[in-house]
Formats: C-alpha cells, sequence, structure tokens
C-alpha cells in the first residue's frame, strides 16, 4: 500500500498534499462512525506534505514513505501537540520533545496527521474509553476495534493511513491488528526506541506499526529501527533491511505448531482459518514441526504480575487523584500497588528461566504460530465471552496468546488471515526469535499473498 | 604467587600433594585462631592431589592453576559436600550438582581444600557469624575480616590459600579484601556463571577471587570467566587473556579522581593512602582526572532497595522458620518482605537511567579510584565506627563504595594499599568500564608493583 503510494507520488498521480489532504478527509468522514482520532494534526501535516513535495520536486526522495500520511498512537509525544495518553491525567499534557519514533518517521518523510484513540493509559484492550469515547471496529461498529492501539487498528482498517504507530505491552498492537484485519508487527524488546513514549510497563512496553500490509509493517520498521543513545533499553545489535520483497515459497523453513491446548479453547471460525494457515506455509514448503510449549497461562500469569507492578510504579506519582482514573483502572493501579516486591522479583526470576528454556524452541523451528485472537471481535461493553463451550472474561481471553510474547521480548506479526461468518477478520500470530523480523516479516509476506488467494 | 607455586611445581621443588598438604596444616593451625573454614575437604583434596601429581608427570600440565590449593565460600556448591551458606537453613545442605565456578577451577586443575567461612547467607559485611562463629582478622584477631567473603579473605591474608572464591553483592569481596589486606576482583555482571552459588540478589550477586596479588586474581578470571549455557545472566561476549604480565607504565590511562566528598569523610590514614595512590599512578604516567559522579548514596539507596527485595525474595520459601535466623538477618528479611512491588520497580528504573548516565563517566577516564573502604578493619562486635567526626553504621560506612558498583554492574579491583598506623590494611578501589576487566587488572598490577616500592 506505501509503495503504491510512493509510485504514484513518483509518477505525478498524487502529491504529498492530496494525499495528506485526502488522509485528514478520511479522518472527518470516519470520526463520528469510528471515533478513531483525539486529535487531529490538520495544519501542520498540510504544512509538511507541501515541504515534502517541494523537496520531491528538487529531487531529495527520503524513500518509501516520503509524502506518507501516518497516524500516532496517542502516547506518543510530538513536540508542541498534546499526548492525552487516553486520559485525564495527561489531558492537557503537551510535550517539548518529539519522541524518537516519530522523529525517525519524519525524517523518513512520513507525515504525522494524527495522534489516534486508545484505551484509557494503554492499559486494557477495549479502547472503550470513558473519557474520549469508544473507539468502534470498522468491520462492525457495535464491535470494539480491540486495544489498547484500536485507533491506530481502525485507522488503518478504515483505510484512512496506511501505517498508524501502536504499542504493545501484553497485546496492544496484535489484538487490534487481529480484530480490525490488518497487520501489527511487534518488534523484539530493544529494536525500537521508546523515548518520548508515555510508558505502561517498562519492560514490556514495545512499539510498532499497525499496517494495510506486511511490506508496510517493514517499511516503517526500516525507518524506526535501530539504537538510541538516549534510550537505555535499546540495543546496538546492527539493523537489518526488513522489506521482504516477493517471497513465493517457504521451502527450508520450519513453522513449529504449539501443543494442542493451544488450539482447545477457539471460536470455530478461528481454528478453521490457523488450521488453514499451516496447510498454506506447508503448500508454500515450510515444513510443519510439532512443537512443546509451555502452558500459556503461565507465562500469562508471570507477565500479569509484571505488568501490575511496573503499571502502578509508571503511574504512582498520580495516584492520589482517584478522580481522574475510571474505575476500571483505578482496581488495576490498587492491585500492582498491594503486590509485594518479592513477588515482583519471583516473576522476574521466572522470566529469566522461562526465556532460558525458550532457548530450545529455536533449534527446532523458525517460527511458531498460535492464534493472534482465539476469538473474533468481541461486542462493544461485553466483559465476558463464549470461547470453546465457556464463558471467559474478555481481557483474559483476548490477550491469551499475546501477552506471553510481551514476557519473552520476542517479535510477532499479526497478519489476517480470512474471516468468520459474519465477515470478521481472524487474525494469525507468527512469532520469531530475538531480532529475527526479517525472517518473521518474509514468512508474514509468503501467507499474506496465498491466503489472499484463499 | 600462584605464578610462584606454578614455577616450584614444575621445577619439583614441590609436589601438588606437598602443596595441598601444607594448605590442609595451615587450616589446622590456623582454625583456632581466625575459624576461617567451615567444611575443610582433607581427604578429596588429597585424592586430587596425588592425581594432578601423576598428570604433572605423565605430561598432561592443565596451566597455572594445576596443582594450586584453592578454598571456596561456603556458598557455592561442590558435589557431596555440604553448603551451608552460614547458615541454619542450609546447615545440612549436600548438592548434587558443583557449581560451574568450582567446576571450572577443578578442570584448571586446582585442588578445593576446603569451604570458607561468611557472613550468615552472605547477608552482611562483619562475618560475624552466629551459627559458626565470628571469622577473625589475620592482620588483627579482635578485628572483623570484614564479609560477606570474611572466611575467604582471612584464609587468603593468612597464607592458607593463595586464592579463594567469594562472591559480592553490596561488597562481600572488595570489603574483606580491603580490611584483610588482599586483592579482591568482582566482575562484570554476566562475566562468571553463577550456576549452584546460592544466590542473594539476583541482579546484584557476582563471583570472583579474593588473592594474595593481582596475578593471581587475573589467573583465576582466565580460568573461571565466560558464557555458561545454563546461566541466562552470563554473557555471549568473548573473554580476553586477563594476566597483566609487568606493567611499569601508566602512560595513556586515564584515572578518575572522584567529587571531593567521595574524600570527606575517611578515616585519615585511607584518605592519605589513597592519595598516595592517587601520586603513584601519575607517577607511572597516568592522566589524573577530575570527575563529577553523583553521590555515592543515592546509587546505595537504590542498590540497597534492589538487595532488599530480591534477598527476600530468595529466601522467601524459609522465611517461616523464624528460629533458623539471627535476628539481625531476619529484621533484614522482613523489611524486604514489606517492601511494595512499586519501589522496588522504581528502584531497577533508577538503575538503569544511572547506567545511562555513567556513559559519560567512560569518555573521560579508563577507570577511577576510590577508597574500597572509608575506615580499615572495625572491631568484633561494633557496630558503629568513628569517621570523618561523626559515629557511623559499621555496614553503611563499609559498604559506601563498594555496593554502588554493584547496582551497576562494573568490575571492581580492591588492592592492598599500604596501612594505618596500627599496621591495620588500607585498600583501594579501581573501578573500571563493563567488561574492562584487563585495563582493570593491568591498572591494580601496575600500582602494586608501585604501591610496594613505597
Amino acid at each position: 500500500m506505501i509503495a503504491e503510494l510512493s509510485e504514484a507520488l513518483r509518477h505525478k498521480e498524487a502529491t504529498c498534499a492530496s494525499l495528506t489532504r485526502t488522509a485528514l478527509e478520511r479522518i472527518e468522514e470516519e470520526q463520528p462512525r469510528l471515533n478513531a482520532f483525539i486529535t487531529v494534526m490538520a495544519d501542520s501535516a498540510q504544512a509538511r506534505a507541501v515541504e515534502l513535495d517541494r523537496e520531491l520536486a528538487a529531487g531529495r526522495d527520503r524513500g518509501p514513505l516520503h509524502g506518507i500520511p501516518v497516524a500516532l498512537k496517542d502516547l506518543v509525544h510530538v513536540r508542541g501537540v498534546r499526548t492525552t495518553g487516553g486520559s485525564l491525567v495527561y489531558k492537557d499534557y503537551v510535550a517539548a520533545e518529539t519522541a524518537e519514533v516519530a522523529r525517525r518517521l519524519e525524517e523518513a518523510g512520513a507525515v504525522i496527521v494524527g495522534k489516534a484513540g486508545l484505551h484509557e493509559l494503554a492499559y486494557g484492550i477495549t479502547s472503550n474509553n470513558p473519557h474520549f469515547g469508544a473507539i468502534r471496529n470498522p468491520r462492525d461498529v457495535s464491535r470494539i476495534p480491540g486495544g489498547s492501539s484500536g485507533g491506530s487498528g481502525a485507522a488503518v482498517a478504515a483505510g484512512i493511513v496506511p501505517m498508524a504507530i501502536g504499542t504493545d505491552t501484553g497485546g496492544s498492537i496484535r489484538i487490534p491488528a487481529s480484530f480490525c484485519g490488518c497487520v501489527g508487527l511487534k518488534p523484539t524488546y530493544g529494536r525500537v526506541s521508546k523515548r518520548g513514549v508515555l510508558p505502561l510497563g517498562y519492560s514490556l512496553d514495545h512499539i510498532g506499526p499497525l499496517a494495510a500490509t506486511v511490506d508496510d509493517a517493514a517499511i516503517t520498521l526500516d525507518a524506526i529501527a535501530g539504537h538510541d543513545p538516549h534510550d537505555p533499553t535499546t540495543t546496538r545489535r546492527p539493523v537489518e533491511a526488513y522489506r521482504p520483497g516477493a517471497v513465493t515459497s517457504l521451502r527450508g523453513f520450519r513453522v513449529g505448531r504449539p501443543n494442542q491446548y493451544y488450539f482447545d479453547r477457539l471460536a470455530p471460525a478461528v481454528a478453521a482459518r490457523i488450521a488453514r494457515a499451516f496447510e498454506v506455509a506447508a503448500g508454500l514448503g515450510a515444513a510443519i514441526v510439532p512443537l512443546e510449549l509451555p502452558d500459556v497461562e503461565e507465562w500469562n500469569a508471570t507477565s500479569r504480575t509484571i505488568l501490575l507492578a511496573e503499571a502502578s510504579a509508571a503511574l504512582e506519582p498520580h495516584l492520589h487523584r482517584r478522580d481522574l482514573f475510571s474505575v476500571e483502572a483505578l482496581a488495576l493501579f490498587d492491585q500492582g500497588r498491594l503486590l509485594p516486591a518479592t513477588m515482583y522479583v519471583q516473576a522476574q526470576r521466572a522470566r529469566t528461566m522461562m526465556l532460558g528454556a525458550l532457548r530450545g524452541v529455536w533449534r527446532q523451528v523458525d517460527c511458531f504460530f498460535t492464534p493472534a485472537t482465539p476469538t473474533t471481535a468481541p461486542l462493544i461493553g461485553a466483559t465476558t465471552i463464549e470461547v470453546g463451550g465457556a464463558r471467559e472474561d474478555v481481557r483474559l481471553v483476548s490477550t491469551r496468546f499475546a501477552r506471553a510474547i510481551n514476557l519473552l521480548g520476542l517479535p510477532a506479526l499479526a497478519l489476517p488471515c480470512g474471516t468468520d461468518a459474519a465477515g470478521l477478520p481472524v487474525g494469525l500470530q507468527i512469532v520469531a526469535p530475538a531480532f529475527g523480523e526479517r525472517n518473521l516479516l518474509r514468512v508474514g509476506a509468503a501467507l499474506e499473498v496465498a491466503v489472499a488467494r484463499g
């Protein structure tokens, strides 16, 4: 999608200004229906687009993102523009410095058209925001877009922008990608700078794109990946060229298929579409390898314990203003404040053990597949959802396959993988070893084409 | 010292068996005076020495540690031998697996003659152990050897063994090295495997040698450094050749001299000897560079908070048996159990920031000097000590310059640096950037000779 827009620009079928104008118009058109944005940056975007047109005319070409309109989750600072975090705490907060991820996108020529809505403080997965209103799923506005990067997912799935930056602490990129039917990439922990992005879980937060295509996600990663001397969590490990090109074969790739209980409690359509994804991968020449993984619920419990403590620590200076938080957010923050340090230490210790245990996995396979979410998008307001014959909590169900991957810091791609009978998207999750984004995107690119073919 | 013993072996002036016999005799001789050992491994050591003599006779030479008697702090597992941790909790604990550090020493030909005493559970710095008796300082038996690796320090300083392994969570190698007058090396976090060593603070624990000379410490590091696939905290970064050889010049080295308040509250003799160390370094050609460092007390508070939580987490399964702990240990464990997780998270967060801030330091200098301890060895039983005109807590004073370095994970060398009027040793601490052990040991070797010359 970005590649096509880029072509159009260079063939003078569009201008940076026209692309930006269209994106801004689409925001306005869709805002009553989707409520995907908190702040629209019309003036600065238009001015920037004009500059970028001048650059192109003068022969300065910044590459594939030059003149492409993009959105940022409203957790990402842009100098002089408010960053609400979807919370009353930051309702009028205006950062003095642009986040490194936004700076790099601008450097690559992207035009930031607005700040997308999100779950309150990114601490949840419905994006049913009590302060800024529910964000709705473009595929069915009675349903949640997922979260916490719900506005980013809705904006991409509605075709407003080809890419919107999200953040992912327990699935917050991959869940909206799955529910809205777009691509979501959570890179390896340390691959993308988090400087200038409001923190939720220091050791679990990741930044990455929600995008129309795998190539769009790769183009974005090319722009944003790399060491940031001012973010000590980023790695000095060199970046790679992430764009996959046309991948028509998966010969030589070993794709792990986790134990049966990873597939036991799924909505029937999800089970069918994921089974089909394995067939498609096999059809492309990949070897499907049965994989013994630890019970994902154990990983998830560890990940939740760590998040409870880290989120309460991050927001602690504000927690005395109880009126600024929803009841749901307060319940989580209070729970985190009551957690003893020893429990957090033990969770981090367990995490280290799990990472050690995982090393064996990467001797057997190059990546593994799980559903991105066990169901398609739940209804707005639903707190439980039926899956596998039981009613379960929406948050627990939706984060089941995503949250563990934050604990492990691994790169993971959520990829549309067909729809259910109601036309709601089903999402596949592909997980690769740390810093295996290049292979991950190659597998995604191959499947994307094959799955679209049916 | 190890080099000399090694020479003697190869010139048939000694045998592995005779060296081991002498060490075992020295243990027995000194035990009533120093109480440096908890377990003597006479039979296994003698048998091993005989084997090693046979190997040498058959032309198999394992290198400089071949046939050298060494001791292990009684926190380090040896298969089939009890590891008490200086605690009633582990009084009869016999590990099934030898610790990686001990395995590597044995592989290098060292003969383990015994398990050295320590502060209860390594959680303190006096080595005044309520369960196994006070360990005494060989330079003055009315004084503590420091801790927690007090038995290791006493055994080396008394000439029983040229090297004893210690552990260092907040100074536990460098403090006994300083008080007893021997060399103590805390390597970079991740440089030496901790597998098979009882943990105290997961993110603060380090393992390293207390040794007669800088070369002995380097020989030990050559044997024990390196990645351990079963210890996820170890790094894959390649090891170097650590032995410094004869270093006669420090030309080109930049030695940092921290802000004045690092030197404000010192025993007068310590202040004088450390000032002299800077002169000696300058005399060897080093550039002495004034260095602005954060207030060490802020680092220490962060380090203590992290340790309180981690130690209570490590011992949590045993804390219901309150009768197995001293009152002092229980006070620390109870304090740790009451710490909220948010405070631990904030301390780890502050740690990350401090590490970031420290990067500027290594652009200015190659290492910096501090006192290893602000005073010489306190009297056994003293809970306070006078320093800089005030009476302060012995533990806080003794860990002042050591504890922060655990927080930062940096390699640090404690080096004897003259004595006070009573003949008690003064210790210098040299701190280098992460994985800078090679330079650290070169600086140490140069100073060792120059300081000995007076």
